[in-house]
């Protein structure tokens, strides 16, 4: 058996990402966070997952500094998880998971959420990557450089 | 323990996509075929992962369509696995990925690889979500609703 490499140490940026992030649930709970939930209770209603998990998951997502824990906000004893400026920059993963499961995994007839800009309710546009120009760029458009240090 | 939610008929988006690829092998495959990885040896040399893993994960990307196989382009009886254009489409995904672990998970010192757009070799630009009228959008500007059919 091959032996797994450690992808905390990896060169490839992509490789250190799903190292803290590959893994489905640790992305679904970031998700709901984006949605607004805070507690244990709302992850797991919301998930479906089993405590043990959820409470695995969230622990390493606060280690790695994705969500930060506070005291619940209506003075209760109980911990609320929110996202760190770190956290909230995965928006645009999560935007593009959405974009890619709303083009390609959705039939017509199928119930569905939406994601809407706030100030016009209007569905929001495609992530897109673009050069200085303005102009789109494909996979075919870039190329990947092993940079020393 | 709670019931596993089924995620490939959720209605949110990113749950379904987190159901095809929401393991961090599939995305690192996905982004060695965005290198230009195409057989099975390439990929186990990349990932360094079992390669009884590695065969279950190429099958459930191909099952998903998300890869394709073909003979292989050196008349060999290998078969060669390619991004369909349904894989194609993860593009996004990879690059934010890449854009969060640039961000937040090297040091100023760790080796790492670098995207560059072909034309000018220079490094590509942030991904970004932006309104109609070109202004970028964060996720307190946005929101989800579910539709129903």
């Amino acid at each position: 058996m091959a032996k797994r490499r450690s992808l905390d140490t990896d060169p490839c940026p992509v490789a250190r990402s799903l190292d803290v992030m590959g893994d489905r649930w640790a992305l679904l709970i970031v998700r709901d966070a984006f949605d607004g939930m805070r507690r244990f209770g709302e992850f797991q209603k919301s998930l479906g997952v089993a405590r043990n998990i959820l409470a695995d998951r969230l622990r390493r997502l606060v280690d790695a500094g994705v969500l930060e824990t506070r005291p619940a906000s209506d003075g209760t004893s109980y911990e609320e998880y929110v996202l760190s400026p770190k956290g909230q920059a995965l928006f645009p993963v999560i935007v593009g998971l959405r974009q890619w499961g709303e083009a390609h995994l959705f039939g017509p007839q199928d119930a569905r959420s939406v994601m809407l800009e706030q100030a016009s309710g209007q569905p929001i546009q495609r992530l897109a990557l673009l050069d200085k120009q303005g102009r789109p760029l494909g996979p075919d458009d870039v190329k990947v450089k092993k940079v020393e240090r």
